[in-house]
């Protein structure tokens, strides 16, 4: 897990570099579709990058998206109105029966129908009319690390292309040098802070975020789950209002991903609800400081990394501090991140 | 808490026999829309009626189905194009601004809007263009039980009317009915089975089901989280499996909410995993027998109730013992469950 960390910053030039042309012509049937509606269907990390994708084709395209749930066809055997609708399948493996269900009714029910995966003679990548290899290079870890970020990079790319986002495009190849320079400010800290020592010590752990970056709090959470066996619970700052801040306590470490922007500053009101419980929230976010932190608070427990701009391809720096976060607490843990305990690479659900 | 969900019953009997013209007007103004899609908008609670709602928009309309997130509106300030769509709001309060911004923004686009609320003089309901009172009558308890219940079947007659659904209209009548056997059924089996000793026990839980059973067990899970701190992570089994799964062990009460059918099938081949961890899930289901539990587990872990005909109004029953099992264990672990630390029973977000 730790190398394939490592690997991300070169996965991704190689995604910019040399793998664009996949894209451009998924973004050329999408705008020739000028679809009323896009979903993604996904599963487990995948799921995240999906949650990232339907706020970015709505910020930047307008058109209203979600996620698909895989059981309404594949359990339910419900037959949808697909024509006149996109369908964007997300998955490392693209080997889960499901997905490849819900692309196969989507595309003979009249809807586009691109895969993103890092397998394009995979069965999801087969069943899309247009498929998206993300080059990540073969990954052995269970726990998605370097195929997670190469598939947000190529969502982003694909939403750029498709409208003509010149500033993202622009800066698309300014992101390995910015993935590079995250990974270098991370290590010290998640070593240094103290951050691992608390979520090693703690069977419970918040993680949370809004917007773009809500996808990053929950692919943190769910690595903490997966690799630590931490009950991480990812949620939406406002969500997190309506009910789960009554879990947050000083003995329970809480982790916000604060991107810059007026996102930043929606977060920071939810952190005062956390903090007036007596938890004192860990920050890994942008240049921004965060407003009214103590002092101690401040000085230990945020990280502040360089961001690209547009604001829309933070998640795919934000998410590595969470990354070697998780790997860190697997070790201190006494646990094999590689390995983690029940879980197999490739999950097949139906 | 426990009074007002002893008002159930009563609750969905006043709704379906008294409140049901609001719903046959949203219904014709949904018929006249012919939506292209659907997008429900909720925090909390009321979130998980809107999970459920875009299952069944999904498996009885055919309209692609999902959630709006707030965000994109009232902090990214994108404008979608609403037009051709439908927003159902659903809140108990109606008074949370972000809901209200996502409706107003809406209906403006040229969406239709509808918003289900127990307060038909909220902003909420003033946004909208047709308003469902779900005649809940006033709910005192921070964590809402009859008011959740309540959005639910309005949701459900709702898509029914609208489908014009015969076997489900014929149902509803029998709801107060079924709600009520299944408290008589639940209160002795929650405080005698022992499953109040195990989640009290554990700062930790898991929660699990699939398709409209999805929202029960989140509900479920939030209800832990607000009344007896419990991190209680709720998942659909088949995401369970991408992941969370990690998480089970024999120290870890598992609750899994098992609707009869394929539904139920599907969610005992997840139930395998979890017992290979060593755990012995907790099972509220329907009359039919869960696959392969052994005989102890049979006796005594799992709790099956008479469910309506048809199966898509099996959430209304399933969440009562999850209900009445969060109140029980919030007073076990000594908690007031009424007045959950830290949270109000309105919650404004933006």
């Amino acid at each position: 897990m730790a190398r394939e960390i490592g690997q991300i910053p070169d996965a991704v030039e190689r995604l910019v570099r040399d793998g664009l042309g996949p894209v451009r012509a998924a973004a050329a049937e999408l705008r020739r579709a000028d679809p009323a509606w896009v979903r993604f269907v996904a599963r487990g990390t995948s799921d995240h990058a999906a949650i990232y994708g339907r706020y970015l084709v709505e910020t930047r395209l307008g058109i209203p998206a979600g996620l698909a749930a895989a059981s309404v066809t594949t359990v339910y055997g419900s037959r949808l109105r697909w024509s006149g609708g996109a369908v964007i399948a997300i998955s490392q493996s693209g080997r889960s029966p499901d997905l490849r269900a819900v692309v196969e009714a989507a595309r003979t029910g009249g809807a586009a129908t691109i895969a993103i995966t890092n397998d394009p003679s995979s069965p999801l990548a087969d069943a899309a009319a247009t498929c998206i290899p993300v080059l990540a290079g073969p990954e052995h870890a269970v726990a998605a690390t370097k195929t997670y970020v190469a598939c947000l990079v190529a969502v982003a790319a694909l939403v750029a292309l498709t409208a003509d986002d010149r500033a993202t495009l622009a800066a698309l190849p300014t992101l390995p040098d910015a993935l590079a320079t995250a990974l270098r400010l991370a290590g010290p800290w998640v070593s240094g802070s103290g951050i691992v020592e608390s979520f090693a010590a703690s069977d419970r752990a918040l993680v949370t975020s809004r917007g773009y970056d809500l996808a990053t709090a929950l692919e943190i959470a769910i690595k903490l789950q997966e690799t630590a066996g931490l009950f991480a619970d990812g949620h939406s700052t406002a969500d997190l209002e309506h009910g789960p801040v009554a879990l947050a306590a000083p003995s329970v470490p809480v982790l916000a991903v604060r991107p810059d922007g007026a996102m930043g500053a929606s977060i920071d009101g939810a952190l005062e609800r956390v903090r007036a419980t007596g938890a004192r929230p860990w920050i890994v976010g942008g240049q921004e400081a965060p407003a009214s932190p103590d002092a101690a608070e401040a000085a230990t427990h945020s990280l502040r990394l360089p961001l690209p701009v547009p604001d829309v391809l933070s998640p795919a720096v934000l998410v590595l501090p969470g990354q070697v976060l998780a790997e860190a607490v697997s070790r201190a843990r006494g646990r094999d991140p590689d390995m983690p305990d029940g879980l197999t690479k490739v999950t097949l659900t139906r």
